[in-house]
């Protein structure tokens, strides 16, 4: 069903139930509407399959049922990197993923997950309510006919499970490594030969030596996906995704038929999303890298040396970007951002968590 | 107007309206109702105020103006102070407000908005939403007849202004200053004289020489509060709140009374304040924090001594209350997720905002 046909048989079938307040709102059609959400998670991928459930769930029971969201998962619909196609196509009505998928779309897309060097979490919601984030995500929606809100944070991501120990910069050349997006073009610079695979396909690519290591998320997630169960190298810290939001993007067409109180539910429960399940994987984080840590996996941190090469190869990727004028508008408002929010977060409560952790010990 | 006579009024008026849907939910009122929600926070307080403001806002909209909140800031109704009596006993339906101003009802409170040396902001919605904070949240809201939710966040707030430098814990001996919750106990240890005002009330307090120095909340709202024209000493880490939770909290009745949709739509409404809120106090923090220190406000750092003596004495503080079994079941509560939290949070984003700042200079 293309979205024409879906808009059309949406407000027929309202209109009848519509018919007692239509005085109040004359403008949008009234009455039970579902929408269908595509994802770029498989069916149960833990903390991501799960936001974009909560975002679904909320938006249904705060609407009574009257917009009621229908998720399809990853290659229940279509597969997980269409599902931006999906949804400015009309074949699908919103989508929730990770926005960097689609650098390919646009390279702007990269900084509503997360670009390398970039944002934390906080520092990214900072920048999304207050410093301009959110209307230039809802510019790149101009140009593809989305509407879209940030709704799930993995928080800093692991730096990834490796085949090897990672003693210098020189260690990633000729690595067969997963990770998307521009921390996946930066680790390019290293000599690494970058892959792009969907979460639920990983696990096979590193058992079947496709490839030589991963990223993915953080301890709990990892742990699900098993990657335990093939190496016990893992790095805990990474450059590449400080803070990876995810969002739910809605067709604009769709979301600008919605009533404004049905408009609004779909924003606050996306935002609602984004903090909870951002705590989600923090707070399951901490006892997953316990047991993983108690079944043999080896805790590590790149040396100095690694991420100064990081850093190096981040700049240039993000240099290639700049001839493109909005994604060097969107870096300028985030790197600004990022900048004064860091610089209060240090004061505050950096200050305050080193010396908690003095004091208490 | 009491609750009871509030209910049957609300309950008879919806009855027209409702008789069209009366099938669909037979068990609750239908059609219109309003709901007054009275506050700690004078009208127009910087970011506190706010925050009342868009919970109140969001309900009205995603209900499409089913529930509609008719905020009274604080003296609009009842005191800022006098809001929990007045939400427990139904004279007003739900309050915003920072619950460690309630201690005296129960010192379990404080946990929803801060102890010293306690949860970051980010540390508390871990624990909140996936370690139990919540459901403790709950259990104090059954004991007093109210339904709570956190709906703002303060980040970590400045250790405040002074009327001298403070090079030591003596410094505090005889000194009299604002700050309320079990932070101010804790300083009371220390030898200050402590006093609880409610915010609007605090400038007028500095000014007369009432009081020698106070916290309020971080450089925004202090700038906007004016401080900085009474001293210009001032402290920007502190122990005493290092992520002040907001809550709101609606009578129990009223909010058992209410739909499924509609008790959603508050829970969401607050859930999405809190980051909302957080975000907007660490986005302006930094701009202002600039302006004061080109305003000649000199900002300072406790010394170690100082830190140690805060620890020992909010470490005492916390002892006391343990006779309370609550209390002591919310503390451990709260201390076993901060653990694990942290841990986590030093080993991800905490290596890795260190490298950034190592490597981007």
């Amino acid at each position: 069903m293309d979205r024409r046909s879906f808009l059309k048989t949406s407000a027929m079938g309202g209109a009848a139930a519509a018919a007692t307040t239509a005085l109040a709102a004359p403008a949008y059609a009234q009455g039970k509407r579902t929408l269908t959400m595509v994802t770029t998670w498989g069916r149960g991928l833990a903390g991501v399959h799960d936001s974009a459930q909560r975002v679904a769930d909320n938006i249904t029971a705060m609407s009574d049922g009257n917009l009621t969201v229908d998720l399809k998962a990853a290659g229940e619909l279509v597969g997980a990197f269409e599902v931006f196609d999906a949804v400015t196509s009309g074949q699908a009505d919103m989508y929730h993923g990770a926005d960097y998928y689609f650098v390919g779309q646009h390279p702007g897309y990269a900084f509503f997950t997360a670009v390398p060097f970039g944002m934390t979490a906080q520092e990214l919601v900072n920048w999304y309510y207050f410093d301009g984030g959110h209307e230039l995500h809802d510019e790149l929606g101009q140009i593809f006919g989305l509407k879209s809100f940030l709704a799930g944070n993995t928080g800093a991501q692991a730096g990834g499970w490796f085949s090897k120990e990672i003693n210098g910069p020189e260690d990633f050349n000729g690595l067969k490594f997963r990770m998307p997006g521009l921390g996946g073009k930066a680790l390019g610079k290293l000599g690494a030969s970058v892959q792009n695979i969907p979460g639920s396909e990983v696990y096979q690519a590193l058992s079947s030596g496709a490839i030589d290591g991963t990223e993915w998320i953080g301890p709990w997630a990892d742990e699900k996906a098993g990657f335990q169960e093939i190496t016990k190298t893992y790095y805990t810290a990474g450059f590449h995704e400080p803070g990876a939001g995810l969002s739910v993007a809605t067709n604009r067409e769709v979301f600008e038929s919605l009533s404004p109180a049905h408009q609004k539910i779909i924003e606050i429960a996306a935002g609602e999303c984004h903090q909870w399940n951002l705590a989600q994987f923090l707070s399951n984080n901490g006892a997953a890298l316990q047991r993983l840590q108690a079944g043999g996996v080896k805790v590590m941190e790149f040396p100095d040396s690694v991420w100064d090469a990081f850093g190096k190869a981040s700049q240039e990727v993000m240099a290639e970007n700049m001839g493109d004028e909005l994604f060097k508008k969107i870096y300028d408002s985030a790197m600004a951002s990022m900048k004064s929010s860091s610089a209060w977060l240090n004061l505050s409560s950096g200050v305050y968590t080193a010396q908690r952790d003095r004091v208490l010990g």
